[in-house]
């Protein structure tokens, strides 16, 4: 039915809560809808469960494709699939796009129910916390009491960090990539000019631009790039682009003139194309936001005491965005409260991106690990 | 006259060209006008001068102060003054506002002769090598046949070495501090953002917003809170802001929530008060095209190979931007090259930023090797 290694064409689910949800911020969604998609068998004990959380630009369509899509395959359908790291033929995967989002999920764009317009600037601030506990309760209405595991990459790697904080005992492995225990003033930095450039154009509306019928496309473009550039490292960029030229020769324009000013515009350009100013905003703060050491005043090894789940870690060499020291800041606070902790540290080209990459050693650390799992859930 | 240490008071002068200038691009200046200011006193041989050329956002005020204006510090009075490390009781020194910049010298914001009206986008596009060749022209005009040092920081480092390759026989000595032999994929790319982010505004005005008596200064500020990360090292910024709040705690909001993103508003807004946008794109496109090995098909021993003077290097550790492997890359292809080269590479954690700072060690190496210079100008 599926080609090899693929989980083939898939379709997404929607479930509706309609009990309200109080939001670290104080603000509560009175119900919500949540787009999910799952991958292989829940089996009998409802043992096998993995659930992947989303980074920034990402949804709940980890993996396959949707029917007469050609295009569509999932995000990490390198990782997820049947004979694949993640391997759906022993366990039941769950994506789920998280509120606040702009593929699905309740959102900027939704319809407010108490005012009948879209929420736009009224769309309260979320945090990891928050979307951790809407996934606990999907989790629930799905009869899943403990996951296998929670993973996921980036900000996905803090959610998975988070439910290993947030409820210790439904988390048997947490799998956190290209993570870090919270963010740093450069972080911080790049997050701020890149909602500076959206707030700036004059298409947001303050974020009520929906009902102005435009987009701040501009804005988002900017903070697209800025974004890219930190993505990837500059050994890549000097590998992929070094100083080509568009054309034989200097132009003399502030024109596109190196392949990649190019490159960046057009990736600037599509992400405009089918991303939120909004989610742009609300997720880049809730990456701000997330330092679970805080409640300790700074003290990761403290904040981490409660986590009662085996850890695996993943870092790559050349990711500057969050840097392998970060991955081993947790690792080391983890190892302080002597939990089980595998850590993985990728010698990868590819910068912060190498966590979505097919790279075979990173993938076969990966695997192994869910082998692991694997062992862990026929017992 | 002058407090020890400092030049004084000091007033800047204006020399007026009106032979044709051509430029890389094709482009010529019918005429041009420069502002420049001078430190200590040329010698009868005329062989203790000095040049000075600036980087991004600085000018020809490199030391002392103005009049009346407390706060109009030269941007390298550290570094240029009476026992300072380019001793001006020894020394005189040039300091020259180059063409398309925005302190006085001919540029975007000037009436273009031919029009009538400001340049704006008519500006055209000058690169270091042209300004070396004003540099060189002004040189004529004080009587200056060879300089004992040519010397420049960033951008400024580039139109020291450019001074080497243009002109052999009229520099004595290089001094290029955090500077590069070309810029990377990745300094292009943050560049490019910066100056998309100024195209977008909507007060931009393809470059002639002065006919429309606005300044798109909210392009500007998001220009340079990106410039400005660069500029600093990570380390830095975690030092002096790391995750430190505004308030007692998270507001939840999209404003100002951290003190980095309050620093990185303030720098922003700041040098839109002061900056000019078309200078913006100009200087970053000359950074942008500079690459001195490009017409020897990258080769840079053998673009090297026609510089006489002799070379001081500094590069500092925590620079991201240009980093000291960037400056090893010149020193390596001036001793392939049997060219006499000193070479500091400075612990500094300041990250670019560390060139315009009051470092001992820094300023001990550039003071020792001014003092060489001293002695070859005496004998």
């Amino acid at each position: 039915m599926t080609a090899p290694g693929s989980v083939g064409i898939v379709t997404p689910k929607t479930m509706r809560f309609d009990a309200p949800l109080a939001l670290a911020s104080g603000a509560s969604f009175a119900s919500y809808e949540l787009l999910y998609e799952t991958y292989g068998e829940l089996n009998a004990a409802r043992s096998n469960a993995v659930l992947v959380c989303h980074a920034l630009n990402a949804s709940h369509h980890v993996a396959g494709s949707y029917e007469g899509e050609e295009k569509s395959l999932g995000w990490w359908d390198n990782m997820v699939g049947p004979g694949k790291p993640v391997d759906t033929n022993r366990f039941f995967v769950i994506g789920v796009n998280n509120p606040g989002s702009c593929f699905g999920s309740t959102g900027p764009m939704s319809i407010d129910p108490a005012s009948g317009r879209r929420y736009g600037s009224r769309f309260p601030v979320v945090t990891v916390e928050d979307w951790v506990n809407v996934q606990a309760r999907l989790a629930d209405r799905l009869g899943i009491e403990r996951f296998a595991a929670v993973m996921g990459g980036s900000l996905g790697g803090m959610q998975a960090l988070s439910w290993a904080l947030q409820y210790p005992q439904r988390i048997a492995h947490c799998v956190a990539i290209a993570t870090t225990p919270k963010l740093t003033a450069q972080n911080i930095a790049f997050n701020d000019v890149a909602r500076t450039a959206i707030q700036n154009d004059p298409d947001f509306h303050g974020g009520d631009f929906y009902e102005y019928g435009v987009k701040p496309r501009r804005g988002l473009g900017v903070a697209r790039m800025i974004g890219h550039i930190t993505y990837l490292s500059g050994a890549d960029m000097a590998e992929k682009f070094g100083r080509m030229l568009r054309h034989q020769d200097y132009g003399y324009s502030f024109g596109i003139e190196f392949e990649v000013e190019s490159y960046l515009r057009y990736q600037g350009d599509k992400f405009a194309d089918y991303f939120d100013a909004n989610t742009y905003l609300l997720i880049t703060r809730a990456l701000d936001y997330f330092d679970p050491a805080r409640a300790c005043g700074g003290d990761l090894v403290q904040a981490l005491a409660r986590a009662e789940a085996k850890f695996f870690l993943a870092s790559f060499t050349t990711d500057w965005r969050f840097a392998p020291a970060r991955s081993r800041e947790i690792v080391e606070a983890l190892i302080a409260n002597h939990r089980d902790v595998t850590y993985a540290e990728v010698d990868a080209p590819h910068g912060h991106d190498a966590f979505l990459m097919d790279d075979p050693r990173y993938h076969r650390a990966v695997a192994a690990y869910f082998d692991r799992i694997a062992r862990e859930v026929r017992a």
